[in-house]
């Protein structure tokens, strides 16, 4: 048994990739399968049937060429268009013939109104990094893109308060409030490329829950264009505001199906002045959760992030992306992150609970960084599973919420359903949140191994109460199978809400919601 | 200049009255005033018209006793609903002719089922520790009171997922969760009496607000009975479900006019093991919130509490209810609180801090406490300034939020407006959260002193994009002012979803929102 220690005084936070801030945009990451070999999303469903929506026609593409004026607003050409049609992951392939790029609030309603009168069917897209195929085009609805909605509009230093358009990428923002020793209550592996009104849109979880809450919390006020072209001003940058419904609630989360966000008022975190990340391996899943009660009791109030991978995940890494684990081979890692104001505090908790950790058996080996880049780097070990998984070919992929004792029991009983008709089945995910990313792979989509998968999975995570999408979303993917998690009567509501909001049908439409 | 550091070991933390474990309910707050001296709400109001409801007859009670057997389960004799009729503060009082007490949720599906056919008018009715009339009727509507659903149905010790029906009392559920070291999310000088319940439908905010959120992330789900009577079933208890629209979001705050809670689950974080309360004096209010930026940086992820006190409340005090300041006579005063995980490390932060403030000169004098029953004492200074200020008579009460550098100007302009015509203009509340309880008092009712304050404060605080409710709601005295505070555009989408989901409009008229 071993650990490392190293602690440098005055480590700075910094685990995002550099981006290019000219334009506010980048992207993190790649996928080799080439975008026209994927299968189009009505091919692959042949019995989806499209919506009574009318067919985009030169007249309306006129208006909108009137509309958005400037180089790059209105795009038509099918080799500029493909990317918006596609998702990150390569599963679902949209046949939409426009993309239209608003820069304020006032083009977006246009857009709506117009599209409203009209029936055009609409998707609004962020940074297109969703993984349950809710940002693109099912057949040819028209994509309204936030990538152009990217000005930060205000900061309130005192009480940390950032207002920005809807298309800011996160990793953005973070940057651009690090100069005023805040953070972004929200962390996720895409944060170089989604936008905040994506993440908005979808309620994204991320590392950093664990810490600071959900969106429905660090979201102070919002702007929304709903369906109809209105402008719905919920952009409060209070605290505290409890005069009348708190709609924008109702926005977080509804994956672009009541209105399109354009704007948000979020509540950033004072910047934690040190941080420590350690990365252990223990011999089970009981022993993860073992050490988890643990870190509640001892990091408490530090704990900023619980993180487990298991032996397979970390075999991704080998051998997928070549990265390599700091410490020996284990059935069960975990990655605890800590941050608090005082380093020297810090770093007398971390060692207490480890030295107590390994003195009673449960922690096995582990290494603990404060360096920036050595962060980063065991960060990466994490972040990164899930583009390694795409180098094996087609990713199946599961984001559910369990109760803790039951966490892991899906990725064993998955593992041996499956045998050696998969590449691998792997686990990993927020132990601090019951949130289990689980996922398979094969050389290519295959249906066989989709029909030992679904519903098996969204059964087994039924049978135990948990949520068949914990912060995914369900999108176009899982829409189908919202009754394993949400019951009648709340399916029911949400369908009257849609219908009252959206009663032409036209945003985003297959998604979320069950085909009636 | 003179600091007391009292730190001594192992001190729990108990600032809650005891209760009676029995029955689950208690009072802490008593008024002088008489209820039958309350003025009539229809009195008050003579221009507010009774809505289109039927009269409660003889059929009606029969159907209801027969429905909910057992003593004191329906309540129609006037000696005993006059305490359901008048608010707290004896400044509402309603003229209903009966009380009902359902058990189960079953029981409130029926009675709001029968409600809905027949169509009565309904108001749901917690702890009734409201400041806005919103939880008493106006004119003869019916009392669904949550005092019997008063269960606690389960506790996750791991998650810290306590799972309760909405008549309970809140100070309850911190005694029962203490024995398992958790801690609930929510504190508020009326946790000996309000419900869970209440405290959801009013998204109440509290003195742990700053540290653990609001109850948008605090609620993991919820159980309501919907206007027609149909269960809602939204009862998770994960900390992560993305599965469709975050429907219990639209309950929180709704005040009872959609539905009524009948169950919820509450992610309670873990119990600190160490807390220690400062009370502090300083020169203006400016100090105040020079302070607050230097306890943010220094005391970060341990500061739980920031409150502030004006000379004024601290006076209320003294004459009202003979409570004495700690330290001596400042303009203004600061009552910090720490909880953390190791009291030696919070006691180092919290002296260094000290420290800095009284050597810079912006901490006049103060004292520090750790023990539970010094604590408690510090606590009351702050807590009961509400109960003090109506022995003066009748309080004319405001709950606002205001951007933290216009916050106390707010104070002075009203006390130069109003001079000798009222006993007391005072101010305190919660500096961390924007939010400043603005309080006025005069010996009776007097609306020559209503007409100088309103609109008044409410044109006041939207000139500077505050909120005209931060914590307290709406309900019925501050409905017409909601423009105030939100949008043309959000109150249309607000009275939408209210006729879509009570298309009859029988739950908690004239509340929440404006008259039409």
């Amino acid at each position: 048994m071993r650990i490392h220690f190293l602690f440098p005084r005055a480590c700075s936070y910094l685990t995002k990739p550099r981006m290019r801030h000219a334009s506010n945009r980048c992207r993190s990451f790649h996928c080799t399968v080439p975008i026209r070999s994927v299968e189009l999303t009505k091919v692959r469903y042949p019995n989806l049937k499209r919506g009574p929506f009318s067919i985009l026609g030169d007249a309306d593409v006129q208006f909108f060429e009137r509309l958005l004026s400037g180089a790059g607003r209105v795009l038509a050409d099918a080799s500029e268009i493909e990317g918006y049609n596609t998702d990150w992951l390569k599963t679902c392939r949209g046949s939409s013939e426009l993309v239209l790029r608003p820069k304020t609030t006032e083009e977006v309603s246009a857009i709506l109104n117009y599209c409203n009168t009209r029936r055009l069917a609409v998707v609004p897209q962020g940074g297109n990094t969703g993984l349950v195929g809710g940002s693109v085009p099912v057949f040819d609805e028209v994509v309204v893109s936030t990538q152009l909605l990217n000005k930060i509009i205000s900061l309130d230093e005192l009480s940390g308060t950032l207002v920005c358009q809807s298309g800011c990428v996160l990793g953005y923002m973070e940057e651009y409030i690090a100069d005023y020793n805040l953070t972004i209550p929200l962390d996720l592996g895409a944060k170089g490329s989604c936008h905040i009104g994506g993440n908005i849109a979808t309620n994204a979880g991320g590392v950093r829950l664990l810490r600071y809450g959900s969106l429905h919390g660090s979201i102070l006020g919002l702007e929304a264009v709903l369906p109809n072209g209105e402008i719905l001003d919920c952009m409060s940058t209070l605290r505290k505001d409890n005069t009348g419904y708190d709609l924008k609630q109702l926005f977080i989360g509804s994956e672009g199906t009541l209105g399109i966000v354009t704007a948000a008022s979020v509540l950033c975190p004072q910047k934690p002045s040190a941080v420590s990340v350690a990365f252990l391996g223990c011999e089970s899943f009981a022993r993860v959760l073992d050490i988890y009660k643990e870190a509640k009791g001892m990091l408490a109030e530090i704990l900023s992030a619980y993180e487990f991978l298991d032996e397979a995940s970390v075999a991704v890494n080998k051998e997928n992306l070549r990265m390599a684990s700091p410490i020996g081979d284990f059935p069960f890692y975990i990655l605890i992150e800590t941050s608090g104001s005082n380093g020297d505090h810090d770093e007398e908790k971390l060692n207490t609970f480890l030295e107590t950790m390994m003195s009673s058996g449960l922690v096995l080996d582990g290494t603990v960084v404060t360096e920036t880049s050595k962060i980063k780097d065991i960060w990466s070990l994490r972040e990164r599973v899930a583009e390694g998984l795409l180098h094996d070919g087609y990713c199946y992929k599961y984001d559910v919420s369990l109760p803790q004792a039951k966490f892991y029991d899906l990725v064993v009983d998955m593992r041996e359903r499956l045998g050696t008709s998969v590449i691998r089945v792997v686990g990993y995910g927020h132990v601090g949140d019951g949130n289990l990313h689980l996922n398979m792979t094969s050389p290519t989509y295959s249906p066989e191994v989709m029909s030992d998968i679904e519903p098996f999975v969204y059964d087994w995570v039924s049978k135990y109460n948990g949520s068949i999408s914990a912060e995914h979303g369900l999108g176009f993917k899982k829409r189908n199978f919202i009754y394993h998690s949400k019951s009648k009567s709340a399916v029911s509501l949400m369908q009257q809400l849609k219908r009252s909001i959206d009663p032409n049908g036209i945003m985003n439409p297959y998604k979320v919601l069950p085909e009636e």
